[in-house]
C-alpha cells in the first residue's frame, strides 16, 4: 500500500512536470529529457509509467476534466458557473491545466491527441438539463448547444486573454464572459441570485479545500 | 503601371500560398520551399516581396484585420454582428484567414509574431461605441468588455468548432454565439430585429461582392 502510494505520487511528480513543459514548449518542441529533468524522477521511474511522449501528452490531456473543488449548489447554474469560475482561478496556477488547453488548440497534437472538449461539452450540457429540469432556463434553451457554446468561448477567453495586454485576470474576464451569456439562457428570477464576482471561482476552491481537509485529514 | 499590378498579384499569390502553408502545418513545421512550391512563383520573386519566414507570416496577419464585405446598416448593431457572420462564412474558404487564427493560437508563433486581437477588439469597440450612441446597447454595456468577449469567444468557436465531430459549420456555431450574447447587450426592441441567422454572412458577403463588380468592373 505505501508503494502504490508512492507509485501515485511519482505519476503525479511526472505528469505535473510534462504539463509545465508541454504548457512552455507545446508539443513538437517537448522533449522527454526536458520533462524528465523538471520531475526530478529517474528515467527508470518515468519510463515504467509512460512510454513515450504521446503517452505522457495523454495523460496530461486525462487530467482535463476536473470537477474538483465543485460544491453542490441549491442552483444547478449556479453550479454551471462555479465549474468555470473554478477552473478560471485553478488554470494559471496549475500548469497541467493550461497544458490541456494548450495541447488541444494546437492542431497537429489535436489531431494525434483528439481532445477533451467532446467531454467537457457533454460534462457541462448534462449540468444544463439539470438546471432545465428546475426551471431555472429560459424555454428556448439548448442544454447541448448552449454547453459548447460555453465551451468555446470559454476556451477562446483563455486562448486571448494570455496575450491581452491588460492588467485582468483570466477570472476576470471569465465572470465578465459569463455576464454576457448568462441573459440569454437563465431565467430573472435565478439570473439575477446568480453570483459571478470574479472571486467566485476563488471562494468556492478554498471552501472545497477547507471540506476536503476535514474528510482527508493530512497523513 | 501593369507592373505595378503585376507585383501586387505575386505578392497575394505567395502570401495565399503561405496561409495555406501555415494553416496546414504551423508555423515552425511550415517551410519556405513548402511555400515557393506552393505559389507557383519563382524563388527570386518570392525573395522580392518577403525575406524570411517570419516576414511571410507576419504578411499572412497583416490581411487578418479584414472589414471586407461588410455593407452599412441602419443598425451599427446589426453591422457589428455582420462583421462575425461575414467572417465566419469567409474563413473556412479563405486559409490566408484560417492562418491567421492558427498562428496568434500558437503560443511560440505568437510571442514572435504578436497577434491581431488588440486591433480586433479595438474595431469591434469602435462598432459599439457607434451603437451605443444610437441607444442600442443596453446602459451598463462597456463597448471594450463586450468587445473583448466577443473576440474571445468567436476565436474559441473557431478553435473547437474545428474539432467538433458534427455537421455544423462556423456559420452556424457562430449564430449560435450571438444569440446567447446579444440578450445580455441589446436592447428588446433592437434584439428582435437583428438578423443572426447562420446564413446572414453568405447573403452580405454576396450582396458585398455583387455590389463591388459594379464598382470595379473587371478587367
Amino acid at each position: 500500500m505505501a508503494k502504490q502510494a508512492r507509485a501515485i505520487r511519482t505519476r503525479r511528480q511526472i505528469l505535473e512536470a510534462a504539463g509545465a513543459v508541454f504548457d512552455e514548449f507545446g508539443y513538437d518542441a517537448a522533449t522527454i529529457a526536458e520533462i524528465l529533468a523538471r520531475a526530478g524522477v529517474t528515467k527508470g521511474a518515468l519510463y515504467f509509467h509512460f512510454s513515450s511522449k504521446e503517452e505522457l501528452a495523454r495523460g496530461v490531456l486525462d487530467q482535463a476534466v476536473t470537477t474538483e473543488g465543485i460544491l453542490p449548489q441549491e442552483s444547478k447554474l449556479q453550479e454551471f458557473v462555479d465549474i468555470g469560475m473554478v477552473l478560471a482561478h485553478r488554470l494559471p496556477r496549475e500548469p497541467l491545466l493550461s497544458a490541456c488547453i494548450r495541447l488541444s488548440a494546437d492542431h497537429a497534437a489535436r489531431e494525434l491527441l483528439g481532445t477533451s472538449w467532446p467531454a467537457w461539452t457533454e460534462f457541462m450540457a448534462e449540468q444544463l438539463r439539470g438546471a432545465k429540469e428546475q426551471g431555472e432556463l429560459l424555454p428556448h434553451v439548448v442544454p447541448e448547444d448552449t454547453a459548447t457554446v460555453v465551451v468555446g468561448a470559454w476556451t477562446g477567453m483563455e486562448v486571448i486573454s494570455v496575450g491581452l495586454k491588460g492588467e485582468e485576470s483570466l477570472e476576470q474576464w471569465i465572470a465578465k464572459l459569463y455576464d454576457h451569456l448568462l441573459p440569454g439562457i437563465a431565467v430573472p428570477g435565478v439570473l439575477r441570485r446568480l453570483d459571478t464576482a470574479p472571486d467566485r471561482g476563488a471562494r468556492i476552491w478554498e471552501t472545497y479545500l477547507e471540506v476536503r481537509d476535514t474528510l482527508a485529514p493530512a497523513e
